[in-house]
């Protein structure tokens, strides 16, 4: 190991083996942390090229289970936000796009710090269940085209164990590094073919769009070396996507997209992000096509149908979608009001996904409990004319002394301007 | 920590309270060792500045006991060399110089790999004890004007914990580190200034002139930083120091270098070093003057007595000093010889060090034995006439089998040419 360790240090690039050797050390205890600490420094100088990112990418995956989608028919889609603030596209996105005949079978995870998680939104339907075998999960989505279900726990120990050390060790921002993370948890679950939205701003670890460029094509060229189809979009998260953060106000707003009455953003997104999965699953010619079949589904209540029968077939109490006024309301409101008149100038998703956990939809640590009804109703958005008085966004909460702690956020969410900014498009670019 | 690793890593600079926190929490263990491998590796690559070197080496220097040299009068001048093969300077520089008037209270250390100690080369003096309490030390070179003790174990513990992660992290090659971890040793022995010897070439760890310059500005700024005299020389390391390697072989060298009849390396180097601490230690205004008195006590027999008496004072047998033949020879001697006839183009230190120790004459690892009798004499040096069937180096072993090992390394270290090479100084420069 001190060799690699010199080998990364001097600027060498290291074969296969050598990356195995690591990984599986690692892993197994062989090789001490206080040596790999002093690699991932050394890696975070001097980088991995596109083929060692491709080998750690594939030693990573392999050291637990591999997820086997085969029994399934057809081309298998994965997607994977980068994580954001309001970030509910997967609730929508995936009945829509199984709606429309891509089979999905989705592994996903909890919400940690100031973003949330698709299996906690989900949770806030009362009965929905997210653990079962992956016996059950294929046969799901066999049967109905779609299943959606918690990561299993022997799922790339590899990356559970290096992301902790580089997380106390200042190794965290290296584009490679990152790659490799999200594209080994991904492969490991088994789609033929992966779209990666790619979220840069405020609210997103990702901060610019060289790095999200960066990023995107090592993704692609990681997926190219694996034999994997890849395409990755770049989108804005300076502020929230849509107007609800917080679990049970997400999923009514995903039930309201997939009725076809969502906000613009979400709405949009999910057109973008379903017509890339659409085209690597062999569903449509083109994006132009693919958005045009995936907005019928919208508004001929097909995709809701699906979002119906995926609760139903976990398990979740279907009531609930379909008279979203049986969701439990949180106790206390408190209305967050513009002090100034003109136009909001900006709206920091961060702080509002902090302000949001704050308030207990989310977790501080992984063992925090979750209040699924509280959350953040955003009234006003970017470019929003606002007067004095106005209410900028609802705050639910189940105790009124959590709404302290969660208003410090609120007020550095929200600056202001007498002009009407510019606006930004949510979708920068696409890597495919 | 992370934050310190992050700032190292990203260009920073840290204050003494950093640099004190991270030496306190490694070696009281609060801090754990990825996190200082990591840190390592971004020192290694982002450096330390004269500054932050100086904060290192204090801190370093404070973690653990610090020698008291007040109660012996005059300014107290220790000597360190960076190491090298056949280095005996010590044995010569301490009794010459003492004879001269400067106290010399002399901690010295044992040998490891090719690089041999002046500890294992005293005890091949029967009786000879290096082992004694500050206070009978301080007593000695109040009453002989010299002393050489074995380095307490309590000294600098954060080097020898530093030193060792750093040995399997790939970051012992630091510029900076080397000079805290040099500088923090002797600084914790508490003379007044320090002449240090810094080797350079294919015996030593230094291998070029810019490397050995930057080392001793560096250690220069540190000694400023903390209120100390230092003087750096940079000598010549690419074939041994003298004729002899090996225990006995040496202290028989040494011997005669005091006696004004040694080869004219070591002479030269002796007096050079000699008179740069005479000078730091006020009993001469150059080092030409210094020279001139220096070897006056070579040629007078007053630099042998002083030997003679730091012999006796030590316990150890003066019979072994006042006649060399008392000394125990090897069991075994092998002729290496000359196949070629010409001069010798090239002597390599590290291959001559490493067949020494496979002979016995040095130690593989902290716990091996040492032979004092086993060794290496050199006949023939960089330079010297040689005709096919000339013995270029007499080897001295106690177990006929050694020999194969040594001789493998013998044939490296030997280079010939038909022209006569260029010659090299020994001493490169001097800084101060």
């Amino acid at each position: 190991m001190l060799d690699l360790i010199k080998k990364k240090r001097n600027g060498g690039v290291h074969s296969p083996d050598e990356i195995n050797e690591i990984i599986d050390g690692f892993v197994f205890g062989h090789i001490p942390d206080y040596q790999v600490a002093a690699w991932l420094m050394a890696v975070y100088f001097n980088g991995l090229n596109d083929q060692e990112t491709a080998y750690l990418t594939d030693a990573m995956m392999r050291s637990g289970d591999l997820i086997d989608l085969s029994s399934i028919p057809g081309i298998k889609i994965d997607k994977h936000s980068t994580g954001g603030v309001g970030d509910k596209t997967t609730l929508v996105l995936g009945p829509l796009v199984a709606a429309a005949g891509v089979p999905i079978a989705k592994m996903s995870g909890r919400g940690l710090g100031h973003t949330g998680g698709t299996l906690d939104k989900l949770e806030s339907i009362p009965g929905f269940n997210v653990d079962m075998t992956a016996e059950h999960f294929c046969d799901l989505v066999k049967k109905h085209g779609i299943a959606i279900c918690s990561q299993n726990s022997r799922l790339v120990p590899a990356d559970k164990k290096l992301y902790a050390l580089r997380d106390v060790t200042g190794t965290v921002d290296n584009i490679s590094l990152i790659a490799s993370s999200v594209m080994s948890k991904k492969l490991a679950c088994g789609a033929d073919g992966i779209v990666i939205d790619l979220k840069i701003g405020d609210g997103a670890f990702i901060k610019t769009i060289e790095d999200a460029s960066k990023l995107a094509e090592i993704m692609l060229a990681t997926a190219k070396n694996m034999g994997r189809k890849l395409v990755a979009v770049v989108t804005d998260m300076e502020e929230p996507l849509g107007y609800a953060i917080g679990n049970s106000l997400e999923v009514i707003e995903a039930i309201h997209t997939l009725q076809g009455k969502g906000p613009d953003d979400l709405t949009e997104l999910c057109l973008e992000l379903g017509a890339q999965m659409m085209v690597l699953g062999g569903k449509a010619d083109g994006a132009a096509s693919a958005k045009k079949q995936l907005r019928a589904l919208l508004e001929n209540g097909k995709a809701f149908e699906k979002f119906v029968e995926l609760v139903k077939i976990q398990g979740g109490n279907i009531q609930y979608a379909l008279h979203t006024g049986h969701f439990k309301k949180a106790t206390y409101k408190f209305e967050f009001k513009a002090t100034f008149s003109g136009f909001v100038k900006h709206l920091n998703a961060m702080e509002i996904g902090l302000a949001s956990v704050k308030l207990g939809a989310g977790r501080e640590t992984k063992e925090s409990a979750i209040d699924h009804s509280a959350g953040i109703e955003l009234i006003k958005k970017v470019g929003d004319t606002i007067i004095e008085g106005d209410v900028l966004a609802v705050l639910h909460c189940n105790n009124e002394k959590l709404f302290v702690n969660a208003l410090e956020h609120m007020q550095k969410a929200y600056t202001f301007s007498t002009e009407k900014p510019e606006e930004t498009p949510l979708i920068k670019t696409i890597f495919a």
